[in-house]
């Protein structure tokens, strides 16, 4: 389910299939983003018109833009590797949203996550993944054994640990790698310690000791591709 | 405001002035942070003890942790810059409260909120902040005029522009420098354009345009502490 002008625009210009989308013309005129979504819409068959109260009824959010729809899981090749971000049961979906956002803007080649990670495609990570859902090749609900055949393909499996003492920006990420980030309270679990080859840490000054988990891997993530667009320092 | 165990144990570590503190000991009880909460408490002549129908009614929080205490506003004496962060009117608390837990962890001298960036002691800000407002020091409702002396005192300013050629990690942030996020929606506006000497972007891959403000903040910040820990790149 796409809620708002942006990830709706999101979709059809990724060529997603919608089945339904329901939009109130008199909202859509209010922005410039609008307007021209309504231009497309106009011609989509799939696209019907609707009061603002059938939409606020089919959304979830507060203040509803006036366009919702409904598209089949979008399916998104997996890249060569690369860089492959796995993410470990994080129960946030504002949190998971903003990995795949990152995942996105860094060009990850897949997204792998592991059962007991909140559901991809809930509303609240739809919306805080600003689109990536279209752009970058998801999988979830798996099991560890069946990461290996994808972890075969990498150099190196590195895995976000408060004490690890190797800097993340010490590892060479212009080599195909991993990058697993763990439960924001818990950590790596053990089986994520099983298939990580290197442990990495963000040092931190002072008395601070953790950082939120999306941010944390999101430092990561944009370190990797300033390696792979300088050449390592 | 401090709800929750963690930042209530924060203040009193941190040496914070709380005026009142209200726990219910027998949820404190049901976790060891809350037990040692519990035994410092026990005799603290500001703390009394309540129900958790009190707690529940004095605080915001949808499942309150037993304890929330009132504390005058810290005061924190600014570090010799280093890096100083100017937040130019980012409305989100959640933004906010993160990018000072990421200027605490690369121990930034200083953060100075413009008006118009949303209430750095609102308790949504406060939570996402995790204690850094105990820890780092802190200005709010500034006027641009009022920056320009604490902006002499850097090298330079840099601001995160979207459109900017120069890549955030060519920048020399060995140097005392200050560093400017804008809004999420409108970006900088024309005082941060007029202030800052130099503008910088992330780049990204892809079809990405933009990333959440509070992540791309930290994304510089821990930049400007990997230069500053290795001799720059």
């Amino acid at each position: 389910m796409l809620e708002g002008v942006r990830l709706v625009t999101d979709a059809l210009n990724s060529g997603a299939a919608c089945t339904l989308i329901l939009y109130a013309p008199e909202q859509l005129q209010s922005t410039e983003a609008g307007q021209h979504l309504l231009t497309q819409l106009s011609s989509d068959n799939s696209a019907l018109m609707a009061t603002p109260q059938v939409i606020a009824a089919a959304t979830e959010t507060v203040h509803p833009q006036g366009v919702v729809a409904l598209a089949h899981y979008p399916e998104v090749a997996p890249e060569k590797p690369g860089i492959v971000l796995i993410i470990d049961r994080v129960q946030d979906p504002g949190n998971v949203g903003t990995l795949l956002r990152s995942a996105e803007a860094v060009g990850v080649a897949t997204v792998l996550c592991v059962r007991g990670t909140v559901d991809l495609y809930s509303p609240k990570v739809v919306r805080a993944a600003m689109g990536a859902h279209f752009r970058v090749a998801l999988e979830q609900d798996l099991i560890w054994d069946s990461l290996a055949d994808h972890l075969m393909l990498v150099d190196h499996t590195y895995a976000a640990d408060a004490d690890a003492t190797m800097p993340y920006y010490a590892a060479d990420w212009r080599q195909p790698s991993a990058l697993i980030i763990g439960n924001e309270t818990q950590g790596l679990g053990d089986e994520a310690r099983t298939y990580a080859t290197k442990l990495i840490s963000i040092p931190m000054q002072g008395s601070a000791d953790s950082l939120n988990a999306a941010v944390a891997g999101s430092i990561v993530l944009f370190e990797a591709l300033r390696q792979r667009s300088l050449g390592r320092s």
